[in-house]
């Protein structure tokens, strides 16, 4: 990363996913530094990027980064666990701008939790092959024990809106049975729609295990490098000065319906955009 | 359709779908008519379909078009219900191939199994609200009812592999309920993925209904068309003459794993190509 170009602290911070999933690191930013201006790309016309190769999600998240920069943001925060696997050092190594992903922020803050040094990480099946977790946390800490486990069917339920629902229950329990035998005490939700299923869970690995939400974490550790780097917005954007816009690359109508069922804030309206033309 | 170039007996036909669901209509083809060499591509990349607009799958199933077109193909199956449903008006309005989709062989079919004039169709959100069904199938017999299910879980269960399990019937039971209330006799499975959950579908909704699998129709009326144009492979192609070929936009291996899990035909290789740039 070599930033040689003048940011400004009233530009606005870049946040992309494959689809709606990074809402949940949208959401925490707008709670933790309500001053910044957000433009947000959702790609949900290639949704999901959990199941497909190193090289193509690479290559849409490049898409995507150009897409980001016309806006001259003062950063980019790739809110998708699959995208900052596999692509964040390609992306950070030609960038002009500092970038964040979800993943270190996350390992960090289990090393910080976990007392009997034994994490589980749950994730789509990229995240879990890329071993991604268990390299950030092995430099943090080469004592504590990773256990992975790819969760696939986590994201089509939650699009389908069974957050509560005997099925979800079912299939969780299926998935995290190794886990709760392995006797973990910390569990990363290691995909950004993983938040919305917290309840879940939780009620299933029991109250001894902590979870930890990435997209917290992740909002937390942007405001430092923002403030470390003097560019934190310290007036709040003017009415009708567009704080919050969202991009997507298939039609708007689904997304902004959907992100309004999960998210709490109230969004008027998304653009497509063709972003293979990026 | 203007066919105005010479088309070759002797060259392949073109089969395409957003994933590996199509290959249950390769099957069907490979079956009824052995003598044919066939180029089948599956949007891996960019699956699934089902969830998407019809610009979107429209410019998706164009590009492949044009990318099948590079092998002199002498017809093109588009074998998926969502492109089939979406972009096969668009796409035959500009083709110099005869082009056949899963949608209106299915459609056929079941117009002249049903006794009691009560149609039901299962298949993605995408294809449900296009209407298409219902529209061929009063196009044939405006006194047929038709009920439409979007049932979008199936997908992702099938690539899970679920194919008997309890989660499956479960959500197939609750997706079947108001069809069976309904009453319908016949049942369209309208999506190329479904044929592989057939036996807990037949299951669930009992011996008196009627499970249509378009896929099989569709490599039917494909014979019928070839047979009509003159335009049938009328000897077997040599050994080593690669018959059978396979291109994906995502990962090869990872294709070429599941297509074996599901279809008992040894595929061994496949290719990956950048379908963006076509």
């Amino acid at each position: 990363m070599k930033i040689n170009r003048e940011l400004s602290r009233n530009a606005p911070i870049g946040v992309f996913d494959s689809g709606v999933g990074g809402l949940t690191v949208f959401r925490e930013i707008m709670r933790q530094i309500p001053n910044e201006k957000i433009i947000y790309f959702g790609d949900t016309a290639r949704v999901p990027y959990g199941s497909k190769s190193q090289e193509t999600v690479t290559r849409y998240s490049e898409q995507i980064v150009r897409f980001l920069k016309t806006f001259q943001v003062k950063t980019i925060v790739v809110a998708c666990n699959t995208a900052s696997a596999y692509a964040l050092d390609t992306l950070e190594k030609d960038s002009d701008v500092p970038m964040i992903g979800v993943v270190k922020p996350g390992a960090k803050s289990a090393v910080q939790v976990t007392g009997n040094g034994r994490i589980g990480v749950i994730a789509t099946e990229a995240t879990i092959n890329s071993q991604i977790y268990t390299e950030y946390i092995k430099e943090l800490n080469s004592d504590v024990t990773i256990y992975g486990k790819a969760c696939p069917l986590f994201v089509p339920l939650v699009e389908e809106g069974l957050l509560k629902d005997p099925v979800t229950d079912e299939i969780a329990r299926r998935y995290l049975a190794e886990l709760i035998d392995i006797d973990i005490d910390t569990l990363i939700l290691g995909c950004t729609h993983y938040p919305l299923i917290r309840s879940t869970l939780g009620r299933i690995m029991g109250e001894r295990v902590t979870l930890v939400n990435p997209a917290y974490e992740t909002a937390l550790e942007l405001k430092k490098m923002l403030e470390s780097l003097d560019l934190l917005n310290d007036e709040p954007p003017g009415l009708g000065s567009g704080q919050y816009r969202f991009y997507v690359s298939d039609k708007a109508e689904k997304f902004v319906r959907f992100a309004n069922s999960i998210i709490k804030y109230g969004i008027l309206s998304a653009q497509a955009v063709n972003i293979e033309d990026y």
